[in-house]
């Protein structure tokens, strides 16, 4: 896919010109733009009932967003599941803007773990429930979306396992996810809305915040990130084309954690999960050693396998191995091994 | 500089990675990300008083979040001067914000001139002086900066004009430029904002809107654009380097739009241009011709010569040529010949 983005980056076809350098409102641009939108619709399933939109800011700017359309001036109260640090970040945006409570919080236990439906309660009139379906520092994910009632809207954050499998659609009022994790580069957020919420919102929230200026100017409302968007079209046809769709990747991704937590749960403590092993996320194994001193030596010993990144939020401790979708079973299998090895010489 | 972007697609030097591929808190991003502002500040001789920013959401969130920062909850004015479609544009996001007024509106005669210093006046006690410095479908261009008080902070949207000459960044506020007129792709923002300013606002301001996160975190607050700011950085180095600084692009913008304003002037009444000719843009060469037929020929017929986008914007009508840096001196002599021999044929 990359090699494509290179081919193409002096010479986009049919254009003369690179994609840097053409005009959102060329024609060749207008069609990535809407090819990326229907790549998404066909992997995820989404109904005409949803805007499929491309925005900046990440998910920071979503937290806000979310607040400003579907709480503002409703004298509502929004109600927030936290499950992690990246809940937490929403849930202070949202009280900018009115009423905003955690009606559930697993901060007694560090966040290694997700509600039942017996542990929360949720209004009937909320402005929306909102949730993240995964929690990358504690790597905890939901396995299906929370129990919330038909007259409130659902809302996801789902940046970090967004396309990690498939998902019904059809029960969100709103889901988003920043690109950077399973779905391209960082610079694009995508929004997937159902459009009667979209048209509820109060005109005075800022406008770059204000989904209806997104959704009625099909994301072309000002200048989209061009180059962003059309690399995320590119994973999404590479996900439905050669991965085979989402069922395909949801198998792999299975696998991928699956060796992981075998390795975990079958090294007699030596390894321990963070998150309760029913709440295991696909895309984020966390993990703790027996001492500070463990961890820092696995972490040096596996540098030198090119295993990078692993160590853990200072607020969780320990490894983090994030397995998004681009990582290759190879990369996972090497971990595995380095994981098998480690424990044979320090257990 | 596409060709070193292509080379560097599948591996930037020393990462062995892409870099839609490693971190934005990899050393090497950082590293790239402070190129970036240093190559910006070397440039235009900003000094320390003020901070270099990366955003995302385009000018139309600065639109907004100047007026959250900088407005909201002061009980002060906001003076705006409206000179073209984007200084409309701000205004209206900042009267959402609070009061936000026009000292100035050249609407009277479709915005083909800009203000002298006798034409408005500024509040001594202003909460800031805003205006646009090149209004792209007009073609008017400020030569200098508006007079504006010492107490009261000068807001300039440099969109599509920053980095096409020297500035004296010491009299501004706070200025910014999207970056896909002559800075980089679309996608990212240059943020040029005095820090005593910064602190002044309001912690209540949406969190990605409110400067001080994007300062205080030196652009990392959130995921930044990394591939867009890359590019911006590159192109920095191209101008500083290359072109030899901001007074030799000037230079060259002279050169190219003056050839063209030329074959207007000398037109005998043929090309009548839309700006009056001490408003004039280096940027944007706005013209009309004498028939509304002989636009549509004059385009239909440029396109033959592989010369697009010139239609000017329905407000102004006529024709628009668009000579960012980017574009090279062969490019408008070629329009500057098709304009000569359009008018031998037709005048």
């Amino acid at each position: 896919m990359l090699r494509e983005v290179q081919d193409e980056m002096l010479c986009l076809p049919g254009a003369g010109a690179s994609l840097l350098e053409i005009s959102h409102r060329d024609k060749l641009f207008v069609e990535i733009l809407h090819d990326a939108q229907n790549t998404l619709r066909s992997l995820l399933g989404i109904s005409d009932d949803y805007s499929v939109m491309f925005m900046q800011g990440g998910a920071t700017l979503q937290f806000s967003a979310i607040a400003a359309n579907l709480l503002r001036g409703t004298g509502k109260r929004a109600e927030y599941l936290l499950t992690g640090s990246w809940g937490k970040k929403a849930i202070n945006e949202a009280k900018k803007e009115g009423d905003a409570v955690a009606i559930f919080d697993a901060k007694e236990s560090n966040y290694d773990h997700l509600p039942t439906s017996a542990d929360y309660s949720v209004s009937d009139d909320a402005a929306y429930l909102y949730y993240c379906s995964n929690e990358t520092i504690q790597g905890v994910q939901f396995q299906d979306e929370p129990e919330c009632p038909e007259s409130v809207p659902l809302v996801s954050d789902a940046s970090s396992d967004f396309l990690c499998r498939p998902l019904d659609v059809q029960k969100y009022g709103m889901l988003y996810a920043c690109a950077q994790k399973n779905a391209g580069p960082a610079g694009v957020t995508a929004v997937v809305m159902r459009k009667d919420l979209i048209e509820k919102a109060d005109a005075s929230v800022p406008g770059y915040l204000y989904y209806k200026n997104h959704h009625d100017n099909d994301s072309e409302w000002n200048t989209p990130p061009t180059f962003a968007i059309y690399v995320l079209g590119k994973v999404a046809r590479w996900l439905r084309d050669e991965i085979g769709g989402l069922e395909a990747m949801e198998k792999i991704n299975r696998e991928k954690s699956g060796s992981l937590y075998k390795i975990i749960d079958e090294s007699g403590g030596f390894y321990r999960g963070h998150a309760r092993p029913e709440c295991r996320s696909l895309m984020n194994v966390t993990f703790n050693l027996p001492s500070d001193e463990l961890t820092a030596k696995f972490i040096s010993e596996a540098a030198t396998h090119r295993l990078a990144a692993l160590k853990g939020h200072r607020s969780v401790g320990g490894i983090r191995a994030s397995i998004y979708n681009a990582m290759p079973r190879e990369g996972v299998e090497t971990l595995g091994q380095f994981m098998t090895d480690f424990l044979s010489r320090n257990g």
